[in-house]
């Protein structure tokens, strides 16, 4: 039996890809390169857009998604992680075509919201692709915790724009919406805030927005998991 | 014929891989996800320690970064790039079992620096191992250029105490401690530092030290070449 391999199937987008990769550094106790988590990622952005294949308005990332999730099998890894939220739309199809284990972004996240406590209305940041696959409120509604998501308006003015700004290197103004859509989700009664698409915690980071403290960042929940995973396999080694 | 697709040999260490992985990002005009490069990244830090290999203490890393060499090739990546200048002592057993070329960091690093003019006697941040590798110096001495390094007392504690407190995750600490080891050579008549070990920089980073104006940082020459490999690469596919 060998030891934990974390397989991250990236580029959607790059920058999310590496945010989860330093998160993954960050979260491990370390004193020395060996002591930290061995991760192969494919990190190839190549893929048609998730949001606009689901909008009907493009061809289906799926052939190129599965493409990355061979490579990562064939390179051995014994675990896999997705960070991307709307990628998840295609999980099963994606898990149909991995030998090795997907963890689920959502399960991560909502384990990890979970695990500090203290849960009132939670704000869903999240691509319509993400709310429409139910990702989010599947998982809460079964811990009866009540989840709402930003409007048709706010996803036009705010949410969708800031995401795209991210992704072309505009951080801070992509923060900058992104802040004012999850503002708009605490207007309306929300008490925490899910990161539930990996641009957003990249764009909060850039204007260190004050909304940090009371949210779940996807991103660091999948992060942890990976530590999770390869401590496990780790310890099982050992004994 | 395919477009390129950049393969990183990381893991030494994992933080100074992400930094390589964000530099590739930044260095990259891109309006979407798409338009990024594509890159394949082992970043498995299970390597033994370069440093004391080198210093006769412990068993050779060159089966272990073979065995990532080999897992990239077998990815499909077209060329390679390893951020860890210390490993390129290892450079030609690495590159006589890849069919892809690796790029050097030397290599780039003396590039961009040129590229850059106005060269007086340049300073190398790097571990003993670089130094007597003679990396720099003979891509240097080739162009006239007059180069210096640490003492062994400002080795033992400046720069080697501060490579590893960013390897710790203490990165203003070990930033501190480089940018004195940065400073010693300045105050020897150097006029220009070449980041030769892609801890410095990440170290730099941290404390946004006044030194990174006058210094050439190898993990962003690196991440530069990866960028014009892509670039000509795809020209080739539209051609």
């Amino acid at each position: 039996m060998t030891a934990a391999l974390i397989g991250v199937l990236g580029g959607m987008g790059p920058a999310a890809t590496v945010d989860l990769m330093q998160k993954i550094i960050q979260e491990t106790a370390a004193g020395r390169d060996q002591d930290h988590v061995p991760v192969v990622c494919w990190n190839v952005p190549q893929i048609p857009d998730r949001q606009k294949s689901l909008a009907g308005e493009g061809e289906s990332p799926l052939p190129a998604m599965a493409r990355g999730i061979k490579a990562l099998n064939a390179a051995g890894a014994t675990h896999i992680v997705i960070p991307c939220n709307t990628a998840h739309h295609w999980f099963d199809d994606l898990q149909a075509c991995s030998e090795a284990p997907i963890i689920h972004i959502a399960s991560a996240s909502v384990e990890m919201m979970e695990a500090e406590g203290n849960v009132g209305i939670v704000g869903i940041l999240a691509t319509r692709g993400t709310w429409q696959a139910r990702l989010y409120q599947e998982r809460l509604d079964a811990r009866g915790i009540t989840c709402i998501t930003n409007s048709d308006d706010e996803m036009l003015s705010l949410f969708t724009p800031g995401c795209y700004a991210v992704k072309r290197g505009r951080r801070e103004e992509g923060g900058a919406l992104l802040e004012r859509a999850g503002e708009a989700l605490l207007a309306r009664g929300a008490t925490r805030l899910i990161l539930a698409c990996t641009e957003v915690p990249v764009g909060f980071d850039a204007i260190q927005s004050r909304l940090s403290t009371i949210s779940i960042d996807s991103n660091r929940a999948l992060a942890r998991a990976c530590v999770r995973e390869w401590q496990a396999s780790f310890g099982a080694l050992q004994r």
